[in-house]
């Protein structure tokens, strides 16, 4: 029995949606205090941002992925001990006004320097905390060179820390673009025959999240066909599915600004030993990671002992991979949080920096292997993390189980 | 008479695909020639790049749009005297080997910094230009802190100014984009009615792009109906098509890698006065700029004067708004080079930096006027400039005469 459409729950109304906004609009005085708390415990006065997703997270103002490219300085953003200065430019000024009734909009026009000493003065402020990796080596000179009685401080990962913490209404929406996502795969599932492109049911896939709740995708659609799947970040081309070969989706949607991510690989006729092997293996290292984390919020809960970090589900899950030989064609790391960006914290990597998972939070759990020119496994969930409920819960529901379509 | 489809030119076919992928591999030995030139005059002996399109440009290695978000520091290039470094991670490295089979492939992980040294040792390089508006000023810190021995310099706009000019190849991808979009729009045309709302519209839109020869957008296609005509850069809502006001569409394909990106302002039922006095204003404002272009071709072929650049061409439509009255509401620059990014060099603009236009080159030609809360007015058109064929073409097809339809 393939998984159907009404296997998961249908899409927001427009109630869930009014709900979530209000909830929006309630959670930012308290990210705005809790951030000015953090930057007077780092003796900072004001916090500069460039980040669409902080942008929206403690103002509402929405730039859409990818729209800082052309938008210029319009959607940076400036807090200050007592005000949250959006700057625009003409062509954003009314609907900053509009999406962020409580923020100053200061219309600068293009030239950010030019007007970087009057916005520091008009705060009152003397250090400021920048966003060192993101806001550019020039500019950082620039705005240092244009207001020379203004600190500039690199600032730690603040809003990022505060953002993996989730609250439940963020929750719910991530669920919802997870269900959105599954709808779509298992309405697609009947469509997939031999001959068809990888481009053709890409585009399908994201035309049936697109016209089924999500107001974007999170990330393009990866639909990888037989060899194809050993790029884990391949972009589907006219490769036709083929009997015989894997076919594997990496794809999510978004949801009142929230998203989802998962990863599914499908057998296309009889499946191969190898490659069911291979779906065995990464399913157990899966399972294993997640299986370190429930262990995890057990003993916290039971004995106070503090969370795992990402380094340690990272690792649960690579030691399965390795034990069985093909460890080197794991390459990248097990899982990422996800929210208003499709990659943030926590990370679920050798290379993450945390020592203990935040909570609650979400994120995905992804294992794979790769082998160039013959197949590539993947299986990608998003997980539900929450200590205080004792909680490691999938969000991603489409089942995980070997799924062998006609071919 | 609306425009119809084949009013327009059909998609590529194979063939044409084909000779542009062609003559792309046979522009990179000469694009990295006059890039190692330029890199000589200024003294540095390496450039480092961390811009997808100069990626692609240089080496055929192809991210999507906004994909270096996650792709950490895949994608990014380090030119010596001798090779081309493309730096990946183990999700990159077969991709990069396919695409830019000319390079060099280093798989260095995620960490640029703990491999800078050794690139650079390996490269040879001592004085390294890097891209200091677009790398982060904390990147910028550790590379200059992790290699002492090795000079970072601010690289200047060279392989912007490179790209600016545009092979014949280059314009037609561009033109193919535009007719892309030109049919997606007269195809759409019949389905506008009032009720229909922004946002399925902008879908259906997209949907005809995507499945009529773009193989992705440009960026988000705009629709706006009535006010909301009034953000220059708004996004499509729940707002219903409304007999009496207008409907402004601002979208673009990509065909090959290479963009389009036009506007049209429509109106529904029987235009308002004021519209139309508007409408025919900016349509007058753009033909101003169009003209005074044509003119200076013709003076720089006729008597060898220079070509004018970005700001003139940009007073040229601003004057005739400003003489009209509202000329404070049009607040953004008259157009932008496109190719391989949506927004590139030349700018029309009172901002723009270059003293005579780039040729050949591509730009948008877009005067604006926007009323908040009443109306907007917008018409965009790409054009082709080259003074050696004396030319001032408009590659985008689609009538810019009043166009109502049925309220």
């Amino acid at each position: 029995m393939l998984p159907v459409p009404d296997d998961f729950a249908p899409p927001p109304d427009a109630a869930a949606r009014a709900g979530w906004r209000e909830a929006e609009r309630a959670h930012r005085p308290g990210r705005l205090a809790a951030l000015r708390e953090r930057m007077a415990a780092d003796g900072v006065d004001a916090y500069f941002s460039v980040k669409r997703e902080h942008m929206r997270w403690l103002t509402g103002f929405t730039l859409a992925e990818g729209e800082e490219k052309v938008a210029s300085h319009s959607g940076q953003l400036l807090v200050g001990p007592e005000d949250v200065v959006v700057v625009t430019d003409s062509r954003y000024t009314i609907q900053a006004r509009r999406e962020a009734p409580d923020c100053v909009v200061d219309e600068i026009g293009y030239d950010l320097v030019a007007h970087w000493s009057r916005l520091c003065e008009r705060a009152g402020v003397r250090r400021v905390a920048m966003e060192a990796g993101e806001v550019s080596h020039a500019l950082w000179m620039h705005l240092a060179a244009a207001a020379p009685q203004v600190e500039l401080v690199p600032a730690g990962p603040w809003i990022e820390s505060m953002r993996a913490v989730k609250t439940a209404d963020e929750v719910e929406r991530i669920a919802a673009a997870c269900a959105v996502a599954d709808r779509a795969l298992a309405t697609l599932l009947p469509e997939i025959r031999p001959g068809v492109t990888e481009h053709d049911l890409a585009l399908r896939l994201e035309w049936l999240m697109r016209t089924g709740g999500a107001e974007a995708l999170a990330f393009d659609v990866a639909c990888l066909a037989g060899p194809e799947a050993a790029l884990p970040h391949g972009s589907p081309g006219d490769r036709p599915v083929r009997a015989g070969e894997v076919l594997l989706f990496d794809f999510g949607a978004q949801v009142e600004g929230y998203r989802s991510d998962m990863t599914r690989t499908l057998f296309i006729g009889e499946p191969r030993a190898r490659d069911l092997e291979l779906y065995d293996l990464v399913a157990r290292a899966q399972q294993a990671s997640i299986d370190a984390l429930a262990a995890s919020v057990d003993r916290t809960q039971a004995r106070g002992e503090p969370l795992i970090g990402g380094r340690a589900a990272d690792a649960a899950a690579r030691a399965v991979i390795a034990a069985a030989g093909p460890g080197s064609h794991f390459g990248h790391g097990t899982g990422h949080g996800i929210g208003l960006a499709t990659h943030e914290r926590p990370s679920l990597s050798a290379h993450a920096d945390d020592d203990r998972l935040p909570s609650p939070t979400v994120f995905s759990v992804e294992p794979g292997v790769y082998l160039e020119g013959e197949t590539g496994i993947r299986i990608e969930d998003l997980v539900h993390l929450d200590v205080d409920r004792g909680l490691v819960e999938r969000l991603t529901r489409f089942p995980r189980d070997v799924i062998a379509l006609d071919g």
